[in-house]
């Protein structure tokens, strides 16, 4: 029904998550009615990440060198290692300004469902890493997959890294968080985790 | 935070409509895991939509002729032009295989808060239009900017071509819409507009 290129940029748009042919649809006539210049870019930007961005050979982070700006940080506390899912998580964690150790990106978690199994993620450089650590922080999420995953770690840790302290974020209740619309998984760890008022 | 490539690729999309920072971020991870030839397709697609797309100089509809099909259509009824304010409603009228009039695109409506005036639509052609047909049926929206415009269309019609029929798409209860849901515009036009049955 569009014309030819049209439905080719709705096509494209539609690979994105959780974009239906609705809001490709209106995607694609914004971009109709975009700056050529603006378009440009974006197409540019789009060759740029595919060509130029990498996984750190360190952590598994992106960058678009061989190790990333937080690896090459020597300021940065290098024994001890926060072991997260995604790059996303990376920055999510840099927000907070806490944390001043490095991070090791996974590239995914354990999971049965969608079949992804220990050797498919970035688990055995950790392992490496680990031997010259004081402290892995599993820094997974709270979901089935995360907590797989972070059992999993810790295990293999205990077995081939046996000095190393491995711990786990805090699970509890989050900020802001109502305790009647919290779930019972959520109140039974607020509740066995709690700790000493100052 | 992120590697330049990437933050670039972020900032182009949140140029669509309604993608915040962190939508913006979950596509441009998803660009790059995904297939080097599928981002080459989708980066040619946005460009090609710049370079190819026009309006048809006769409906304002969107093609990559100077005509779109739809007035290259000879057994459409040139008689009757339907006025809708995109592309987009064209194309939802199409799907119900109901009129086979042409349309007329007013790229846009009057609107007092976005400062949207009648002479930056596409009104002269349709005048124009109008003095070759038996009916213009104003298909806008039924919102406040949507009965602005149909408004101002049928007095304009009325003097510059007062032989042609005008009329207005019907307002009502939507299709599986429930009463008691219904705001009291809809349920006043529903009760207004109601006619005999068969």
């Amino acid at each position: 029904m569009y014309p030819k290129s049209l439905e080719q940029l709705i096509q494209s748009f539609k690979l994105l998550p959780g974009v239906g042919e609705k809001t490709a649809e209106r995607y694609a006539l914004l971009i109709y009615e975009s700056e050529i210049q603006d378009v440009e870019q974006f197409a540019k930007a789009l060759m740029d990440v595919k060509e130029n961005l990498h996984a750190c050979k360190i952590c598994g982070n992106l960058c678009e060198d061989c190790e990333c700006d937080l690896c090459k940080d020597d300021t940065r506390n290098k024994r001890v290692i926060f072991v997260v899912q995604s790059a996303k998580d990376v920055i999510a964690m840099e927000k907070t300004n806490e944390f001043k150790g490095v991070y090791h990106v996974l590239n995914g978690l354990i999971s049965a469902t969608k079949g992804v199994m220990p050797e498919d993620l970035n688990i055995a450089s950790l392992i490496e890493r680990a031997k010259d650590a004081d402290e892995i922080i599993i820094g997974t999420s709270a979901t089935m997959d995360g907590e797989t995953t972070a059992m999993y770690l810790d295990r293999l840790l205990a077995m081939q890294v046996p000095n190393v302290l491995v711990t786990r974020i805090a699970h509890g209740l989050p900020s802001g968080g109502m305790l009647d619309y919290a779930d019972e998984v959520t109140l039974t760890h607020a509740l066995s985790d709690r700790k000493k008022m100052q």
